[in-house]
């Protein structure tokens, strides 16, 4: 992943009509500086190679990012002398770096020294395919972990030090933090209080120095490959054995906290009542999920939920909204995910988990998903609305009152909409869903047919939400 | 249409969270410079009420535009005195110049000398509410006019003035053009051989003195509100009476071009093979399109070809991609137009007009279209691809050579999409058109169905084009 | 000079060697963007032509604004075959557009209601030549006017009918003010209370239809070219003959207050201590100021009491820092002026009044002033300071008590600088004045010798400020 | 110098007036986003330590850049609570991060192997504070090596291993290029031929991943910290111990092209003919340079010359234009150096030479430091013009045929202007130089004299160029 550049190309106006109205005349590597890495129009055709070459470079060099690059429609016809052009080997693999030996001898120090030990696993570390060596980390030392949303997978999340069921608690408390390539972000709630503990002490490794220090003032700082960095950290616990003690208080705290939200998930799962709730829906997903499965997700608390349910065994098999919370990337991700994986794994699934409101930013793309017939099982988890929805016995009721544009909430989709049935009118296998056998079923059927994609329109409480939260989503709580 | 302001709100993160990596955090005021005519963040709320003015004032003052107000998260929930707002009424109407008197008679003194005069009418006449001084101008002095694309309606397209059916003829030959408001951009070609005349003479009316003289260099410019300046423009001709003569070689001209252009379109929508071409199609449609309604359109060919059958006679009944030819703003025209007309002019319809690509951008927007219950006809002109796609039997052999992703030409889509059920999925009411009749009978209907939003997705050739073109589109030929 | 397009012509690097690290590699256009009306690279030499000709459109049709140019370091010597260059032809005038005649009336009919009226005249007036109108409706109609800034001369400062020595009670109890090419910035203190009449009606003339509106809400707006509406205006007048009563007691009060004023200039300008204060220097520079003479000015105390002493008979020969505000202009605005001057007026001069520390932005450019001996004749007021600078004894007091880097406070500038030594270095002449004797005689031959430029460094006193101002800076008072 | 920040804090208008036309409002943080790192408005009072912390950090972290943080002018007189504000330590030493084992090994490897090695050690080295490191590398291995104009002084310009003397020729035959924070940008003629073989071998030695592979397809890339790094290839060393042969063939011709140089140098530096060659000046004045002297500079030939003739001994003891190019820098610098020096090493000289047109662009920044009373020595290289100027005869002759402004070439300057009054003016010392007696004894005055600073305006001949290079400038050949 961290390997796979990601470079726009962007088509523009002929540069002669610059000025004079052309077609879709824009300054478009202006338009796209703030989006992007490196953003360039090469200055000819023959500087093309040269360009990309750049561009590919600096989009997996460093901080991984897109790049764009700008072609105007003139050089789609432009003849070019072959020998003028300077042909460019693609770069060699990204180099990398590693911490200062002092910097990992205080980390180890600090680390050995801890009273409640947290591992923080993110997307970075799985750009630096550092899965081996923490994994190797976590068990060798007996340390509890937490993966951020891209980070699910590093190590399984059914890992036994897994504690993604005692998120908040195992933040609240812990006094050492040590952060594999994830940021102090919104999504881990600045690493300020009431959070965690105001004392708590940050070993911060990341690719990015200027991400260093962001929000907090961390103990220790390890810039270098995330993935060559947790190999100097093991050196030190080889050099000298260590283990954090299984029987600490601390474990104990986690995993009894754990075993509660764990219970209270699956009080909720086993409810019977219909429409379904959340939790019921998930864990019938992840009972059939496979292993290899490639899952994607957006949407509010489908997506928030969905992640703590849906388990991840594989680094970089999760795709969701991410840093920037964005709504509408989840069929981009998924037909990406799954023209990579047609060639690399035939077999492998994508199994996209979509809010309705998520789903209907680009629910079109179900066209190119049937076109090139991508092994893709979307399932849209349908409350008729964002966050929540109204049913359709209410809905009747309010638009009694008049005019549906002013007097329906803003947040509410029409209810019972059948979602499966865009996916029907492309040629694939949609699935109208209500009750937990039903969803059993189809699912299962989805993940047997090899031959076309499907859709499961899966009907929700439309008041339904997560179970009671320690922090308010003002705080930023859904990691 | 020109009194509407356009102004975009967005919600950006919060104030205290930013350069932390707040959710969503980005610099949104300044990425939206580029497009639009006034980008802003209130100070405070209590900055709000004037800001609006502000946003409101600049996009209807002068040439209209879009503008972006920026409201951060926290200003959702903060307090603020309520003395300590400056209350801010609306602004005037926007003020009105008129041109030159000199000019305006300059003006009127080319035209009188014209030998092949013609008039084009563009958007900014429509948005100056001209309709009535321009059908008097073309009337009494019996000049011949050509609509740009969202001029059309501005005077009725059935007008006998009207030289649309003639559009390449007449702008090539004319020796003096007026233009209302519209720009010389790539939709009339530049203003520049060889599709004018080397020495055409270009009278200019427009409210913003930076467009005049842009690619040509103009015998007169008339700065200035378009309807004042037509009025201006009417005394002269008032004054001292004058008509360009009917019998004149140019009209004849025109008339028998006119007449052989229309000889092929009809001839061309009378086949009666199947699937149909696109002239079939828009000849149905044109015969039971509504007077009053509103036509939205997007796409390619759909766009283009459409855009000469399907006639308005109203002003600012039209609405398509415009200027920039961007695709995927149908639906949202279409969404917005049926909004203002549920309001202003109960049993009004909007008939989208969309080609399938175009459709694919934002067509989950049916959901949005279903929910408000929507006077909407969505017409999908299918044919499976982007100018040209393939049929069905092409596409399976095709396919044979291997993976659809690799082999399927780029330009094509799926072929038979059932787009209909994009809107049955939601409750409207689609069709799946392969004949005249079925297209008559699924036509009359929807439009006598005044409960629910349909769509008809009538499929048509793969391979059907526009009859022969005098230019190619690589100079820009569609108006 | 509204016909004098302003346009910035930048070089950049090659562009082949885009992306590479060229030579000063930057990407200017998109750099230049916020600071100009059009920012633009040509595509390639053959479009040189047709770019200038947009950007000296641009630059003067519409609201006049600076435009920039960028040329790659490759096209200065690269071939290109004549033929392909199209040459155009420079723009034609900038068009002239005229206010509605209903406003017109309308804005006639407030004026002729106004109980207490005055005009304000602006930049915009001056750009569009609006001399002789403006002049006819003040004479003929006794209203009483304040120039901005830069408005300064359009009717001559010391016309009967000029209330500048009464500004701030003329913008305070006005009823009805009518703006001619003035915005309400903070030069004219966003036209709000307590600068103002809450009731106050504005009517404003301009050649921008957004700047209407701006901050108030106009009684009348009056969209056009300034001088075209002026003689609107006027014709109301001549139609139905008006006169503001000369003996009304606005006129009275006016009076009254400009006599005060002008005898407390006076009281101060008529003091013989020594340093000179502010009124003492100006007083004596106005008694030989050339009448044809073109007056630079920047600064902060010098530019404000300047502008209020030193008078401008004729238009558009007054530069300063206008409304950004903007230090370090002065000398390239004399440059720019002399050079202009030079060839069209021999004879005429270019008096330059700058601050000290004003002068410090760009003083080095004495020597292109000496190289191409230029008629200038720059006039330094130097107290040592921003706003208030210490005498040479204070100063040497604070030293005593360490280093000057952390004693001086950060607006005082060296002590006694001999700015006149710079002059001299470059071979004009230098004088160091300190008495109002030497004022006179040095000014005197500085205005005599026609062959080099002079610089006279006038001292004054530091502590030196204005007279007791009505409002305090901090809301913006100094017109 | 790696370890201090740079930040501009710049002030803005009041925001409580943004969008009325308040006092030079303008969008500076997004104006300044294309030339810092990092660019912020602090969302409140309370904000400004956090974002201080934050521009600190990202000016020092990864590759150092300049800042800029934004003050709206209502923050300087706004109360806020004491207790609201988050007080924030500030940031820890940049963190360390050193190169891949392997890539360290690989890159020894192909240095032992080199048959024509050459180091070229950059800037980055200089702020990595990598002069121990470097040194002892080059001195045991006994490798050639080259600064890059701010790498001169992290090994001395004096040290028998440095071929400065045959840049050119070192650049061209090297077979194997081991860069330490040098870009390939035009300095180095962006590592292609002519200028250097087709098949050099480079070691990139950097601490930004995105430089690495920039132009050339690079043998190694070793990313991390420079400093780290040098002692990561040292390491290499010591375990094998290995020394390129002192009298291979290579050394030989270097070797003997520098005396060939140096004596072409000294030819020209002994000429005794008058007005000065640039090398006769700088040879007298390398004579006397204090060996902890800082040197600034910028100029054309100034620079480029100065730069091969003037001798830094230490590390971060000289500023220029850089990679950007930019004149106007040299006295901003100085001051800024000035100020450091002052406070860490009285007695230690700023040495400042600049070319006449380059002292133009900031020369009266003289007044600042007479008013501080820095220990600067400016040196004025004064050719009257830019590459070349014109005597003064020459330009009398010129004058004759009209006007200046027509008739002199555009690289001209004044012809003997007396920079050395600038500084008189100020009360500082100034001389007038024409010999070589003159300046050798002004320069001993000058630096002898503590108490003040001083000016030497050094007159050259006009047309005094480079000895003859190999390569053109066009192809960017001075380092």
């Amino acid at each position: 992943m961290s390997k796979r550049p990601l470079i726009v190309i962007g088509g523009s106006s002929e540069r002669s009509q610059e000025t004079m109205g052309a077609f879709q005349e824009f300054p478009q590597v202006e338009a796209c500086r703030l989006y992007s890495k490196f953003s360039v129009r090469p200055s000819s055709i023959a500087a093309i190679p040269s360009v990309i070459e750049k561009a590919v470079r600096s989009s997996i060099y460093g901080r991984p990012g897109a790049c764009y690059v700008d072609i105007p429609a003139d050089f789609v016809t432009l003849q070019v002398n072959v020998n003028s052009i300077k042909y460019v080997e693609c770069c060699m693999p990204p180099p990398v770096s590693m911490a200062e030996a002092s910097a990992v001898h205080r980390a180890a120090s600090v680390i050995r020294n801890a009273k409640r030990p947290l591992l923080i696993i993110g997307k970075g570390a799985a750009y630096a395919r550092a899965e081996e060596g923490l994994r190797k980390l976590v068990e060798q030392c007996k340390l509890p972990f937490l993966p951020t949303p891209m980070g699910k997978g590093v190590i399984p999340d059914n890992h036994p030090n897994c504690v993604g069921a005692a998120r908040s608690r195992a933040l609240q408390f812990a006094d050492v933090i040590v952060l594999f390539g994830a940021r102090l972000n919104w999504i881990l709630h600045f690493g300020v209080p009431p959070r965690y503990q105001p004392d708590v002490k940050f070993i911060q490794v990341d690719i990015c120095a200027e991400e260093l220090g962001n929000n907090v003032r961390p103990a220790v700082t390890l810039l270098g490959d995330i993935n060559a960095v947790t190999k100097q950290l093991l050196e030190q616990f080889d050099k000298t054995q260590w283990q954090y003690p299984p029987e600490s208080s601390w474990w104990k705290n986690l995993r009894e906290k754990m075993k509660s939200n764990e219970a209270a998930s699956k009080e909720l799962a086993s409810q019977n009542s219909l429409p379904m709730n959340y939790y019921t829906v998930f864990y019938h997903v992840q009972e059939q999920l496979p292993r290899d499965c490639i899952v994607v997700s957006e949407g509010a608390n489908t997506m928030d939920i969905g992640r703590t349910v849906l388990q991840n065994c594989l680094p970089r098999h999760r795709l969701d909204a991410g840093t920037f919370g964005t709504m509408g990337v989840g069929l981009g991700f998924a037909i990406a995910a799954a023209i990579v994986a047609k060639d690399r794994n035939p077999g492998q699934r994508v199994i996209c988990v979509e809010g309705d409101s998520a789903f209907g930013f680009s629910g079109m793309e179900v066209e190119t998903i049937c076109r090139y017939n991508l092994p893709i099982v979307l399932l849209v988890v349908n409350n008729n609305g964002i966050y929540q929805g109204v049913d359709k016995d209410s809905w009747k009721e309010m638009l009694k009152f008049g005019d549906a544009t002013a007097v329906a909430p803003p947040v509410c989709l029409l209810p019972n909409s059948h979602y499966e049935q865009v996916m029907t009118a492309f040629g694939g296998t949609g699935y109208f869903v209500q009750t937990q056998e039903e969803l059993q079923k189809s699912l299962r059927q989805s993940l047997a047919d090899t031959t076309k994609p499907s859709l499961l329109n899966i009907m929700i409480e439309p008041q339904a939400t997560r179970k009671a939260q320690d922090f308010h989503w003002l705080t930023r709580s859904n990691l």
